[in-house]
């Protein structure tokens, strides 16, 4: 395993001793909790917005906490949930008044330990939890960790979309509804050329031939639908697309939010290269790419491969996907 | 050879495509000339920035054009140098009658290239050219493909620092010369867990065995000053803070801007633990870190490891570092 760290044991603690010390001034790092909170303590009287799974997707979640998107994310150990307490005390600390949005990636482990913290923080009359869980991978119904579809790249959309609709004061009601919303009109596909090695386990996940990709892959590099050999990017994007655009049902004249992410190990040449494939298709379709994101925002560790995920938009959508938004990850309008 | 591409030769063009449909309010991208441009054309009256080199190292330097940054970046094939024809397009669409600064690596090619644009440019009454060429990898003297230090991470920073500078109007001389400080108080060094492959070659560039890691790697991938055994992150953060710190003669109370980047396919958790090194190392030396970066910032496609790079920080370069920056790959303020 070749890996920049010390023991394995301590990656996640480590990594967020960096990012406390990286970002100082935006961010509250318990180290205790494995917490990534905003700086200066809840927000009085606005729904606050608590995501969280396990580490090795970064920047999500973490990277993704500061204003505009989520108050807090609950690191687990990689590719393992979060532990209730975590997300207790999370939920606890960035508490307003105004009610906590859980958001949830359609894993079992992590609707388990995110229902049990909901919970816990409701007794006695604590901060009242609404949670949204996250579906939007096309590629398999149930998989390895998962009852029904897997909840990936929309993750990423929903936190800033609602993170918006949060920062102008929305009801704990109307965010949920909101994150529905965009849950709802939001569809992932990835694939893998390559595997990644979890710190803790110190061999790949899994093994790919020299000429082999997975297509549908998971993000902790779960099978998909199927092994295939390696192929065009051009026809990995027909690949990945046909299904989202299919299962969406988008129309000639649509527009929507459109993501080609990196899952870690892939160069951004490459993922633009994958982006120009995708607006291609999409243009063909008559489909408009109103915003889009070219990069790693929800990663596998080092795993070599790509994910497209779209958001079906409108006016609404796009206005909030246009607010300010300043976190490690994401960062415009201020 | 595993990658998101279609024919190896169409690489770098079909990126290009997909960063000009990724971008088409912030960028124009001239296809025939392999060049990324500001949207809107020359900036009448204001120092014009161009940078450029081979391709593989993004978001360096084609995500960095846009508003307090770069005007145009020239983009060769995969780790080759862009060709005076090239360089000349770039000089002569981005002059606004101020000069245009050329910001160049330290690589043989690149410097004989762009020497030749410049050239051609002022032919004629043409565009007035200033050059500063960066060299602030400590690692080696002379190396594969340089005559003295190579040009590495400090680049990034200039372009930004340089940038901001010229969006307030300072002319081409004091452009010329912020650049030089920059340069002479910036210094890099990094390391490879891994190789990568450069498409056209279809190869890992070299080998490294499962226990070894390269130390003072080049951006292509060149040798470096060891070959040794793997070691814990915290070694590796001593081993290339140590030259950095000692070449700059930085003391106790001096204040820097410093860089962890990724050189491709490290995980971002893993670049966050070596910044959490990065920043013990140099808190017990009395440094402060004035502004910081951890990220994948000046890449070598997928190679695995990091460079830091350090800048000896003043008033002035922090407040040109905070200016507003409107890029794919840099954005505040804005």
């Amino acid at each position: 395993m070749k890996k920049l760290l010390n023991d394995p044991a301590d990656v996640v603690v480590e990594a967020l001793a960096g990012m406390a010390a990286a970002h100082p001034d935006r961010l509250d790092v318990d180290l205790e909790h494995k917490l990534v909170l905003r700086a200066g303590g809840p927000v009085q009287g606005k729904v606050a917005l608590v995501s969280g799974g396990g580490s090795g997707h970064e920047p999500m979640h973490g990277g993704y906490v500061g204003t505009g998107m989520l108050h807090a994310a609950c690191c687990g150990e990689v590719f393992t949930s979060p532990v209730p307490d975590q997300i207790l005390a999370a939920t606890q600390a960035v508490d307003g008044g105004a009610g906590v949005l859980h958001i949830v990636k359609n894993y079992t482990g992590d609707i388990m330990n995110f229902e049990m913290a909901a919970e816990m923080a409701a007794e006695g009359g604590g901060a009242q939890v609404a949670s949204v869980v996250t579906d939007d991978d096309v590629a398999v119904q149930d998989s390895a960790y998962t009852t029904g579809r897997r909840g990936v790249g929309v993750t990423v959309l929903l936190e800033k979309i609602v993170g918006a609709a949060a920062e102008e004061g929305r009801s704990l009601e109307e965010c949920l509804a909101l994150a529905q919303k965009v849950n709802g009109q939001g569809r992932s596909m990835g694939m893998a050329l390559t595997s990644c090695t979890v710190p803790a386990a110190g061999k790949p996940t899994f093994e790919l031939g020299e000429d082999e990709m997975e297509l549908g892959i998971g993000i902790h590099g779960e099978a998909g639908r199927a092994r295939v050999p390696l192929a065009p990017a051009r026809e990995i994007a027909e690949d990945l697309l046909g299904p989202v655009v299919a299962d969406l049902g988008l129309a000639r004249g649509e527009s929507v939010i459109a993501m080609v992410n990196g899952m870690g190990g892939t160069p951004l040449l490459e993922l633009y290269l994958m982006y120009n494939e995708v607006h291609r298709i999409l243009a063909a379709a008559g489909v408009t790419v109103a915003r889009n994101l070219v990069g790693n925002y929800i990663t596998s560790l080092e795993m070599a491969g790509c994910s497209v995920t779209l958001l079906r938009a409108d006016d609404e959508l796009v206005r909030l996907w246009d607010a300010p938004v300043d976190t490690p990850g994401l960062r415009w309008g201020v």
